[in-house]
C-alpha cells in the first residue's frame, strides 16, 4: 500500500513528497466527460458505482497518492431539508435561502446512514475497489463555508446576506451553525465509519472574514467538529484519522487558523509557502501551494514553480503536494500528469 | 483649507484622523441616485457638472476629510479605443475582448486632454467648487487590474483569460501592459496638471497573484508608473502629490507591496491593520481598513471596530481611515454618517 500521503499527515518521514490535487476527479478530465455525460452531476454523486468510479479515476491517470471521495460540500445541506439543484452556468441552487428563523427551524440534523447513504456506500465500495492502492479522503464542507450556501441560496460575489444575519441577528445565525455544526460532525464520524482514512474540511469562503470575524463566525465552529470528532475518535478507540483543513485567502488569517486543532493545514496560493510555515510554526504540516492556472504554463516554467514549491516546503515538519485550490476544468490533463511526475522526481533527490 | 488628509498622506501629525471611503459617491446616497435618475452611468462621467455635483455630495453629506472624482477606472480604456458598455447587473462590458496581437496593435495611448477633456475639465470645476474647503483626489485604475477588463471583456470569476495570456504569450502581455502603462502616467499627469491633489492607483484584482507573480505581472508597472509621476513632479517643480496604491486582498503580498515607491498604501480588512504595518515597516502610512459590511452592524459595535482600527493604526507613521472595499449600493446612509463622527472624535482622544 502506498501510505505516503498517510504518513506526511502524521508528520513522519516519507520517500518522496505526496500529492493529490483538489478536483482531481473532475470535467478536465475526458474520462470524467464520458460518464458525466450520461447522467447529471447530483445523480453522478448518488450512485455509489459511478461516483466511485470517477473517484479512482485520477489514481489511474495521474498516479496520485490519494483518492478523494466524487461527492459535493452541498449533499449534507439537502440533507437537512433544503432543496438543492445544479444549473450549468449558474452553479448550485438552494432554496428557500434561509434569511428568518421559520425556515432555520424547518431544518433537521440529519442520521447519514439514512439520509446520505450512498455516501457511505461510495466509500465502503472505494476502499474495496481501491484495495489499498491509495488512501481515500473523506470531506464535508466546514460549517460556514455551508452556511454561505444556504443563506445566499447560490454563490455569490460579496456574502451581503450571510454578514447581513451574523451581523444584525447574531441569534440566529448561531442557531442555524449549531445545525450545520452537529449535522457536520455526524457526517465526517459515518464518512470515518464507512472507511474514510482522511478527511477535509473546506472552508473555500472563509477568507472573506477579518481575523477577528474569522475566529468567531467561521472557526469557533470548525472547532467544534475536529474537538468532538477527536474525542470520538479517542473514546471508540478508532485509529486517528488525519483532519485536513483548508481555507480560502489564508494570508491573513494564518495566526487564527493554526489554532484550528487540525492534522494539517491547506494553503492557498496568494503566499508563499515558507512564510505560511513560519507563521505556522515549524511543526506545520501544509498541504499546497500552486496556482491552478500555472497548470496552464509550458511545462518547464511549471517545473521552476514546483521545485520552487518544494524548496519552500523543506521548512515544514510534513508536506502534502496540492494546488491553491481546485483545478479548473479548461486545465490540459497532460500538464497535471506531467506535474504528478515532477513533483514525485524533484522531492526525492 | 481642511487639509488633514494631505498631512496625514505626508506622514505628518495630524488633529484627527481623516477619513474618506471608496465609492462614497455613489448608489447608497439618495441624493446620488437622483442625479443618476436623469442620465446613464457614462453619461454621468462625462458630464463636469454632473460629475462633480456627486463628487461633492459625501462632503456636505458625510463630513468626510476628501473628495475623489466621480469617474470610472474603464474610462481610459475606452479612450485606447476598446468599446466600453455598462450593463444594468453585468457590470462593464469591453468589446472585443483582447486575445491576440491584432487588436492590441488596434489600442492608441491617447492624449487625456483630447480623449479624456471631461474627466480633467470635471477636476478643474471641482477645485473651484470645492474652494478648499477638502482636498481633491484623482484615480485611475492600475495597469493590471485596468488589463484583466480588457482581456476578460467583463469582470471575472478566476481570470483565466488573463493568467493564460500571462503564462502563455508574455510579449503579447508585455505589450498591452506597456501601453496601459503610459496611458495611466499620462492620465494621472493630466490629472494632477487639471488639480488632483492626490492620487489612487486602484489594483482591485493584484490579489489573485502568488507573491513572485504579482510582483513580475502586477507590481513591476506600478512602480514604473510611480517613477515616472515622481521624475515628472520633480523636473517640472510641481509640489509632490501624494500617490496612494490600493490592492485588493493585500495580505499575502505586503512584502511585495511595501516596495512600490507609494506614499500611502491602502490595506483591505481582511487582515490586521497593526500586523500590516508591521509588515510594512514602522514609518508605514495607510489607509484602511473596515470591512464594508461591517457597516450593517449596530452603531454600538461599528463603534467597537472604529476604536479597534484606530487603536492598531496607532504604530504608523500616518493613517487614513478608510473602508478596505467600496462602499455597497445596500448600506444605511446613516451608518456612513455615523462613522465618519465617530472616527473624528475617538481619534481627537
Amino acid at each position: 500500500m502506498n501510505d505516503t500521503f498517510l504518513k506526511a499527515c502524521r508528520g513522519e518521514k516519507t520517500e518522496y513528497t505526496p500529492i493529490w490535487i483538489m478536483r482531481q476527479a473532475g470535467r478536465y478530465l475526458p474520462q470524467y466527460q464520458k460518464v458525466r455525460g450520461k447522467v447529471d452531476f447530483l445523480t453522478l454523486c448518488k450512485t455509489p458505482e459511478l461516483a466511485a468510479e470517477v473517484t479512482i479515476q485520477p489514481i489511474d491517470i495521474l498516479k496520485v497518492d490519494a483518492a478523494i471521495l466524487f461527492s459535493d460540500i452541498l449533499i449534507p445541506v439537502e440533507a437537512m431539508g433544503m432543496d438543492l439543484e445544479f444549473h450549468e452556468k449558474k452553479g448550485p441552487v438552494l432554496s428557500p435561502a434561509l434569511r428568518d428563523e421559520g425556515t432555520v427551524k424547518k431544518l433537521s440534523v440529519p442520521d447519514p446512514e439514512d439520509k446520505m447513504k450512498f455516501v457511505m456506500d461510495t466509500i465502503r465500495l472505494l476502499r474495496k475497489e481501491l484495495a489499498g492502492r491509495v488512501p481515500l479522503i473523506g470531506f464535508s464542507g466546514a460549517p460556514f463555508t455551508t452556511a454561505t450556501y444556504m443563506i445566499e441560496g447560490s454563490t455569490s460575489k460579496n456574502f451581503l446576506n450571510t454578514k447581513r444575519m451574523i451581523f444584525q441577528s447574531p441569534d440566529l445565525y448561531r442557531s442555524l451553525m449549531d445545525k450545520i455544526t452537529a449535522t457536520v460532525t455526524e457526517y465526517l464520524k459515518a464518512q470515518i465509519k464507512a472507511g474514510a482514512q482522511a478527511v477535509q474540511l473546506f472552508d473555500t469562503w472563509g477568507g472573506i472574514f477579518s481575523p477577528q470575524d474569522f475566529r468567531d463566525y467561521a472557526l469557533s465552529y470548525v472547532k467544534k467538529v475536529i474537538t468532538e470528532l477527536k474525542t470520538w475518535q479517542h473514546s471508540e478507540k478508532i485509529p486517528p484519522v488525519p483532519i485536513i483543513y483548508f481555507v480560502g485567502e489564508t494570508a491573513g488569517l494564518l495566526e487564527e487558523i493554526k489554532t484550528s486543532g487540525a492534522d494539517v493545514h491547506g494553503i492557498d496560493w496568494r503566499i508563499n509557502l515558507d512564510d505560511a510555515i513560519k507563521r505556522i510554526g515549524s511543526n506545520a504540516i501544509v498541504q499546497g501551494n500552486l496556482d491552478p492556472i500555472a497548470l496552464f504554463l509550458p511545462q518547464n516554467k511549471i517545473e521552476q514553480r514546483v521545485k520552487d514549491i518544494l524548496g519552500r516546503a523543506s521548512s515544514a515538519q510534513g508536506h502534502i503536494f496540492n494546488l491553491g485550490h481546485g483545478v479548473l476544468p479548461e486545465t490540459p490533463p497532460d500538464n497535471v500528469i506531467a506535474l504528478v511526475e515532477m513533483v514525485h522526481n524533484y522531492s526525492r533527490k
